[in-house]
């Protein structure tokens, strides 16, 4: 099953809005087994989305559109599937009612423009709306079937779920490709693509590698009749060749790995943070039942309260200032003592954009200090964009999943280091 | 000037990267007087890619294109360009050195794949890339030219900037619309449209609500040949109607407002969070330069540290468990005091998946404690997704923006509430 994507919104082409609803759609239709061949971002111009719509319907099996079915006079997505089907647009009385209803127990008015969300080009089914007032339409056009949604992403998400997956799923043609992503993190996608070279010279088997900051995803395609066998042993030869550095599958990031490991063990975290001003603990609290693993933390942005709220040693700060290993050591030992967890994870150094105490911007220890023992401490290299105040984002970033990442090796009793850039893509490719 | 934006990646059809270049490119473009008119998305196949990109020049004065100019085997951008131009693929020698001293300094190996980023259709021109190794390209081809950028986008936008907005820049056709975008928080969007209906009746005048988590960015466009005066005029209205819901504009986020009002002040804060894991933290830090006026946090996820590292007394917490609005002001004095800042600003509640103590999700109090007298406390209701697992990261979302908004109102003497939920629009309004 092939689908195109067309999204309508003059905020998407101004750059005001980044085409999320886009990326979730073709997650979700792939996992269904059906192909986004193509995706365009059109305008809020009613010509405009009936040629983009009639064009697509043309290569593909299917359209999604999302975006214009709301009540204000810049939606036209309903005006231009009727026009395409060459039918009228009809009131539908029950969401008239529904919207009523919706309006009246917000204590709102309604908008008179907001009625145009209740009306469906005659002969379209309605897709139900559990999040919101304005339905999804099914319309069928000459050229082939419209699944039209809201551009709200997360009425997009339910009436996708509820109503046009279950129509998109696996087709036969699909039965044959299977994918499974791999991530790691600590190695240079440079690296990893030579590490991989077997993998990618088994017969029907492609690999794609999708870099983030300290991360990268590597993607296994595999083709043919024996297709899940083929993945299978695609999958254990990439676990082999890249070792520790394969830290999960799928959609399960460091944050939940990490959770998990410490679940497993009924151990807890703390985390002490400068430069990541609350992300290690943003991100270590991003999933539900987190409150199970991790305790709490500290940032401790001015260099006083690293020694005040963590008893890092004055001296230390004095003879070394806070971009120091040892202040890392330190800062994990405070953070997990004072907060009474059995794990404690630290972090200090430069994000920029000016270097700090002489060190350059990009400077960065991690810590982490286990139940006993001296506490693991790493310095990765991170590459420096030109334009200082473009690094301090991605620096922070990689920082954090330097940190979560050093976590998941000392709870696995790996070997902590020593670091390979995992950025270094950024320098040495492009496209 | 009439752009169109063709992303090449298999990997942003199926989802797994989010196509952030396009909107950038919007933005930049815009700013520059240029309108992206459509934006498509086609995988890493040769043949759609001449196809997209010559089907958009038939429409556009110009077409950018970003990805596929890598040197793996699926980036196809430059082979399909040198093709649609009917020309050979030239290795370019000042690349190549290039290219070799880059590899050397980073003490890899060059793979001889790579060397594919030195090769440029014969005739096209050079735009030198200053963060990576392969070069955008400006390509002339019989229907228009194109403009070839790396997918990477620290890469593409160094290049756009130095070498594309420059030729892409306003022309007389633009000169007529100016826009300007407004930033508010706790208004609803519903209710910000009905007090803008003057704004919306000014001839030449046009409104676009954006709303994210807890705030509306309002766009106004004016067109005409008076169009500075006539935007000046309607931003005047807009923000009488709208008073002190209008927080800043353009690019200038709550943060960036936050820590210009502190530093005015020669004051600083420290934040308390719980449900928010740190994120308030990370956006008070997020800008250079902001260890002027953010000195430090906790997070105190486990109860019983709300009375360890903040002096929350232990009777309150017993009696009232966490969530409640004496906890979140004690929450605030207390790192004020502990952390020694001037303002101290706290938040606690309940992200879900589960209701906590009897507290639905979504139920949270924030405080703000000023150098003297009662802290600010106020109980944005929040609107919670159906679905508890997705609620999570929006309410923590929105938990930030009203901590950073009340901080603001505070700063600037404002009355603190009550507040109307600014994320209604998700509940009353779709498309």
């Amino acid at each position: 099953m092939r689908v195109e994507l067309v999204t309508v919104g003059d905020e998407l082409l101004l750059g005001d809005t980044v085409n999320g609803n886009a990326a979730w759609l073709g997650q979700r239709l792939a996992e269904a087994g059906a192909t986004v061949t193509r995706s365009v971002v059109v305008g809020d111009e009613k010509d405009v989305i009936i040629e983009a719509v009639t064009t697509a319907l043309q290569r593909a099996d299917a359209v999604i559109t999302t975006g214009g079915l709301g009540g204000t006079y810049d939606d036209l997505t309903r005006d231009a599937l009727a026009e395409a089907a060459g039918v009228a647009l009809i009131r539908d009385p029950e969401l008239e009612a529904r919207l009523r209803e919706r309006v009246a127990a917000a204590d709102q008015v309604l908008a008179e423009m907001a009625l145009r969300m209740t009306e469906v080009p005659e002969g379209a089914r309605i897709l139900p709306n559990p999040a919101g007032s304005a339905p999804g339409l099914r319309v069928e056009l000459p050229a082939g079937v419209v699944y039209a949604l809201p551009g709200v992403p997360r009425e997009m998400r339910a009436i996708t779920i509820d109503s046009v997956l279950p129509e998109l799923g696996a087709g036969p043609a699909d039965v044959l490709t299977v994918r499974r992503t791999l991530r790691t993190a600590g190695l240079w996608e440079t690296v990893l693509a030579a590490r991989l070279a077997p993998v990618e010279a088994m017969e029907g088997v492609r690999l794609a590698y999708l870099p983030e900051p300290a991360e990268v995803k590597v993607r296994i395609t595999a083709t043919g009749p024996d297709a899940d066998a083929l993945l299978a042993r695609a999958d254990k030869l990439t676990r082999e060749l890249l070792g520790t550095a394969v830290y999960g599958e799928g959609d399960e990031g460091l944050d939940r790995v990490v959770h998990r490991l410490l679940a497993e063990r009924s151990a807890t975290v703390a985390a002490a943070e400068s430069l990541t001003g609350g992300l290690i603990g943003a991100e270590l609290t991003a999933m539900p039942g987190s409150s199970a693993t991790y305790v709490g933390g500290v940032v401790v942005y001015a260099t006083r309260l690293k020694h005040e709220l963590l008893g890092v040693p004055e001296g230390l700060l004095a003879e070394h200032g806070a971009v120091h290993p040892d202040v890392a050591a330190a800062m994990a030992e405070g953070v997990r003592d004072r907060l009474g967890a059995s794990y404690g994870v630290a972090v200090t150094g430069v994000a920029g954009p000016e270097a700090q105490d002489g060190h350059p911007v990009g400077t960065v220890y991690v810590a982490v200090a286990g139940p006993q023992g001296q506490p693991f401490v790493t310095s990765p290299s991170l590459p420096v964009p030109r334009s200082g105040g473009e690094a301090r984002a991605p620096i922070r970033r990689m920082t954090v999943v330097h940190a979560l990442d050093l976590l998941r090796r000392v709870l696995l009793g790996m070997d902590a280091g020593p670091w390979t850039d995992p950025s270094g893509h950024d320098r040495e490719e492009s496209g």
